[in-house]
């Protein structure tokens, strides 16, 4: 199988001025392609670095992607570097140098001498049109390895990748497949899910990979089929990753780019069911995540923060005795919330979060983290104790995860299986 | 001046389902720290290309920062490669068991053993506490260079550096008077203040460097300085920053980490003053950057998020007829708002947002991204209209950071001037 190294070229991306985009971009175009992406390196503009990094990436590489240091300023030197790797001269290349001329004239700019000097290139390069902006991209091969050089701004250098090296370095490099399918779970730990699909995991064939990649109150596991059949890798994964679905069962709460608030919007959108919220300890934050999905307007009603205790009880109605015998963040307080905001709202559910965040707050009965969560239907009120963590933030999070995790295994029940 | 290498351990980075912001963060901090980065590598979770990789960069660097592949599962490798670059073995130690006991007793999970395992260290390493998960950080010595390992996830691994690492390497490194200072502003572009501050650029000493950061909503201005003498250096800055901060007036709400909902927050601690606020097209976003800040119950009341119209008539007790007459999205609505939560729940301040966050429910006169904001207060209602933009996201983020920073400048009024 080819592999490819990505090299990006740039102070500003060293000192962490920039974070390095680009590379993730092109690491997944590469590898949808069926291109291994085994390194990815930056370095300075400097050009020692550069030929020495071209040097050491070409022996394991079929393909090397370089971005960056394209541009017309002083600071740019790839293009020189490139020549002096290629031992190659400069040249005027017409067709970029009309595409640079068209682009200020659009722009209604006077052309420099700096922005006419873009349109010379590496001799022994063939060059690719820059849509938005002057410095072309290009391909160059030397020694049975493939160098594509492209602009740094991910505007620019996104076009010239899609357009005209992907189907360049698939007519090169087809025949080889790659899938990558991620299941997303919520609520429990690495580990715990390690030792559940043990036996499993062990049985994999070598050519099917997974990987944990745990995130705050998230864990995905990312399954990699490599393969020459695409049609026969796929069935192969769907395979897995039913075996996977049934081992943890209503843990999974969707797959790759889903998120707890679109999947739980989506199956309220098909039951034809509305919701709101009252929030103690999340502040705000549990609605806004329901809220960050287009369209959430079709089932979500509103919230009530009731960030202080007076709130609570003047506008929620939770009964000042409550909160006087068990405490604000209690079973029963938070039972009351999710049962008088479903009424006051009006909704078919509503969640209640009532919980320390910490830094400040905590006992020794409910140290900071505690939260309890409710959920009310018209139906019932449940309610349910997680001990989370220290950290302010990471509460809030956990916490409106766990709260639309408690919603979407309710609605799982109403819904038809499927 | 010494050279420093990040290498990042995964999978996941290779093929950009996750971006290595780990590296651009560890640049900064060694960046501030005055050590120079000259490379960022990225590679798979492999033995082989671990090694190798570690050798490659072994003879440029002084220092060589690894993060990732600590992990309790069977994919994390890096604690093995790294028993084997250094010639030494697996050890338990003590003090990481207690950690990781001490983290489970408190998250209520029991431990497997999977977790136990993740005590053990190679021997010939200094081992740092990892406050947030159970992979200690390490630091080796080789031949003259430093070598940190630490975990892959961000929230664990920054602690680590800042606690530990950083410390020990300006003791070993020092001498380098590096000096960063940021000028955070809201509300208007980089070429406005670029205008604005021209003569003042142009006149900066070399050894100052000035770069434009802009993000969504807010600019910030990275004044760098370099010298050997970090007092006279220090001098140098802060008259160039009063400079600065004279040119900009109330643009600047604040330096470095600052943000708006932490600068508001203190004013309000200060004039004792509370706060609530009504929200419809910020779904909470509003109350969530408020009550993200340790504390914010001092100041902060609670919400009502009116998301649908009902809410807004019941709830909020908005005059139909005026939703009716001139829409949700109005000067009228959104002051009716403002009034009507500050008497609800019982506040110095009220901030209402009423906008259309898209991507549906923009007309011709009120596109999308359009949004009003209200501020009320004891003395008056004042209400101003944002043209924002057209995506969901960053009108619910721009939207926030107006409300607050229309809080700011009403706060500036009646705090003594400083």
């Amino acid at each position: 199988m080819p592999y490819a190294e990505i090299i990006s070229i740039g102070d500003e991306l060293l000192i962490g001025q920039v974070i390095n985009t680009n590379a993730a971009w092109i690491g997944q175009q590469l590898s949808d392609a069926g291109i291994t992406v085994r390194q990815h390196t930056v370095i300075s503009d400097n050009e020692k670095q550069i030929l020495e990094t071209l040097r050491k990436a070409a022996p394991s590489a079929a393909l090397i992607v370089i971005t960056g240091g394209l541009g017309p300023t002083r600071d740019d030197i790839t293009k020189a570097a490139l020549c002096k790797y290629f031992d190659t001269k400069l040249v005027l290349h017409e067709a970029s140098l009309e595409n640079i001329m068209h682009l200020y004239q659009v722009r209604g700019y006077p052309m420099s001498k700096l922005n006419r000097e873009q349109a010379e290139i590496p001799e022994s390069c063939t060059a690719f049109r820059n849509l938005h902006g002057t410095a072309p991209g290009m391909w160059f091969e030397k020694a049975g390895v493939i160098y594509v050089s492209l602009p740094g701004v991910p505007f620019e250098m996104k076009p010239i990748l899609t357009d005209h090296v992907l189907p360049r370095l698939r007519e090169r490099f087809g025949g080889h497949a790659i899938i990558h399918k991620t299941v997303l779970t919520q609520g429990v730990g690495e580990s715990f899910i390690a030792e559940k699909i043990r036996d499993w995991e062990d049985r994999l064939p070598a050519h099917i990979k997974l990987a944990y990649l745990p995130q705050p109150g998230i864990v995905r596991l990312r399954l990699s089929g490599y393969g020459s059949d695409k049609g026969a890798l796929h069935a192969e994964m769907q395979e897995q990753l039913k075996r996977l679905r049934t081992l943890l069962s209503d843990l999974v709460f969707g797959y790759d780019e889903d998120t707890l608030e679109d999947v739980t919007g989506r199956m309220l959108l098909k039951l034809g069911k509305t919701l709101v919220t009252a929030e103690s300890c999340t502040g705000g934050y549990l609605s806004h995540r329901i809220t960050a999905v287009p369209g959430s307007s079709a089932y979500y009603r509103g919230s009530i923060i009731a960030y202080s205790n007076e709130v609570k009880i003047n506008i929620l109605g939770v009964n000042a005795d409550l909160i006087e015998a068990h405490g604000a963040v209690s079973e029963q307080v938070v039972s009351n919330m999710a049962l008088n905001v479903r009424k006051l709202l009006n909704a078919d559910f509503a969640l209640a979060v009532s919980g320390i965040a910490g830094p400040a707050g905590g006992s020794e009965q409910k140290p900071v983290g505690t939260t309890w969560i409710a959920l009310a239907s018209e139906k019932e009120v449940v309610a349910e104790v997680f001990h989370l963590g220290e950290d302010r933030g990471r509460n809030i999070h956990k916490a409106a995860l766990s709260a639309l995790n408690i919603l979407r295994k309710a609605l799982l029940k109403e819904l038809p299986p499927m």
